[in-house]
């Protein structure tokens, strides 16, 4: 499909064909494209939780507002990222040039140590990206796909055993949908939403 | 293009031609491809500020390590949210069935009121996947993009005139590639990046 087509039928869908299930190759396809997705300073921020237990997805379900999407998607992924990703940035650069590592390394370095936030903010932006590429290659597959971000965070960290220093950012369902999506309910216009220059 | 192959050849790109000029018709179609991207609770938190004054992008270029593809990209794109965009929830959802709107409005509204960081993670979500949609629809219709976070944020908020209620999540440029990006430098596998069900 082409991507024009797969940005514009994409839709959040929320009902599932339960019964439906990918082959590992569709699976291994959609996460091999995920990671083509870009990082800052390559950091390679995501991971990404695929729950396929059963038990462990009606729990999710319960802290998700009893969603239906989290149990019948034929994918659950939970998109989480690691804060201290930067804290070994040789390992993503170890084919580079010794000149580009030398600039590289310190650089990241500088911009993560000691600040929170600004660690925080890169695993929401990276898990983003990589979102709108699971979902976009879904549904070049023929397949249909939902972000998520309506649970108790901690809950979910909890059932995943997410470590401390890993922080979640959304989910992604993925599977066959059986219902359409509500028609797009009330679209700003460009004119709101692209500014000239300066606000 | 097909959409996997958007996603394979797309690359962080640095160098473009600064004689290239976008059409109009080509810019309005990635606004309106990016505008596409989902939002939590359809907010539409994002503004994308496009910026085309030649001296207001050499300044940024001064907060941004001095980084030729600010002011050689066809189009620099300092993506922005509005962090108050759940304040007024009936104006995205007024097509909607009463019952749906008397669901999500309320749903929005507790779901960010008090919470600064949840505003803040929804704004960087929402951008990342946006990010995304501009890159892919870019190499798609023939050309590169690079994002960007290494800049000073108080810095060119600043020089955009950002309001007090939005937040700067990164850039994106686009353009001509003149030099091709550098190989992937150190890539991790997906045994590393997939987890299944728990940490």
């Amino acid at each position: 499909m082409k991507t024009e087509e797969a940005i514009i039928t994409r839709r959040s869908v929320k009902h599932f064909d339960p019964e439906h299930k990918m082959t590992q190759e569709e699976i291994d396809k959609l996460f091999s494209l995920a990671i083509l997705s870009p990082t800052a300073f390559n950091l390679q921020n995501w991971r990404f939780v695929r729950v396929e237990d059963t038990n462990l997805r009606k729990e999710i379900r319960q802290h998700a507002m009893d969603q239906s999407q989290i149990t019948d998607a034929s994918l659950l992924i939970v998109l989480c990222a690691n804060l201290n990703a930067w804290k070994n940035p040789q390992r993503y650069w170890k084919n580079a040039a010794k000149e580009v590592q030398d600039f590289i390394l310190p650089a990241a370095d500088s911009y993560y140590r000691d600040k929170d936030q600004v660690q925080r903010d890169e695993a929401m932006r990276s898990c983003g990206i990589a979102a709108q590429t699971l979902m976009l290659s879904a549904k070049s597959m023929g397949y249909d796909s939902c972000p998520m971000d309506g649970f108790d965070f901690d809950q979910v960290a909890n059932l995943i055993q997410l470590p401390d220093d890993h922080v979640i950012s959304m989910f992604v369902v993925i599977g066959k949908g059986i219902k359409p999506a509500w028609p797009r309910p009330g679209q700003l216009g460009l004119d709101e939403l692209v500014i000239s220059n300066t606000f």
